[in-house]
């Protein structure tokens, strides 16, 4: 499956949470995320991030793992180029609804984790140690798609996962 | 205030509400959301949007106004020009939380709205009558503006709206 970081345009998404920040405590929360599913060659089907508990959604996170990424086709310049409006289904996306948890340091999982961000990200190499940075992967539980008119489309994530493309 | 819609790339946001769909109810759950806070000369600060019950978000906004519209540089090209990862902060965001509320038709601010979505959405015009859409917009309850490193920054609700630019 390599839908999720073919290119540059969908090394990041939208992720939602639910807020632990006092004033907006409960509420649902959005902010930006650099992912990877694996290096070019290897791409996994599940996104990977890495993250602090010194960010807002890191913190988030680590109290109540459930999430969605977004990936829409508005990030790149194609809607535009086809004068297709954000929203029109057809600047097609995928929500991607699961729950946000720790890949533990020292497993091969974490290795591929590594090499899945840092091959893409190579600026994450870089970021402070002092933060406490750690793996997360996104466990799938639900998948829309829309990509057409007549509503979003909810794909298998067996289905997801055994796509070749 | 025109920090929100002054590009094409900023007429558009990532909006998390909490999700009303069976299978991942009570999850953050994140869309595109076409927005616009006036006509290029009148930008107003408040973002509007256009939505039907018969979409995911506007379902979800319909039961729980509670959201998060995302807004950031990502969107561009800027951040990959200035090689600045989308999860850098200075590939920089504004995360504006509060609620999601009708525009009752008929009003002056709904003619607004209609103006602020329509001159920069002109398509939204033709989108199908059946669908029930409504005006929608964001009553701010609370800013983040990530500009630069050392955390987010909180931004007075009342600044934002007498900030000249």
């Amino acid at each position: 499956m390599t839908f999720i970081t073919p290119t540059l345009h969908t090394e990041w998404g939208s992720v939602s949470t639910t807020s632990t920040a006092d004033p907006i405590k409960g509420y649902p929360f959005g902010n930006i995320m650099s992912i990877s599913d694996g290096p070019v060659d290897r791409a996994s089907g599940t996104p990977y991030a890495y993250i602090t508990r010194m960010d807002l959604t890191g913190k988030d996170l680590l109290t109540d793992t459930r999430a969605t990424l977004s990936i829409s086709e508005a990030q790149s310049d194609y809607c535009q180029k086809h004068d297709l409006d954000p929203e029109d289904p057809r600047c097609a996306r995928i929500l991607l609804t699961g729950n946000m948890v720790e890949v533990k340091n020292g497993t091969s999982e974490a290795e591929f984790a590594k090499a899945a961000l840092f091959s893409r990200h190579p600026v994450m190499e870089t970021w402070p140690a002092d933060h406490n940075w750690i793996f997360v992967k996104l466990n799938i539980k639900h998948i829309y798609v829309l990509d057409f008119f007549g509503g979003a489309s909810e794909v298998d994530v067996m289905d997801y996962y055994n796509a070749e493309l």
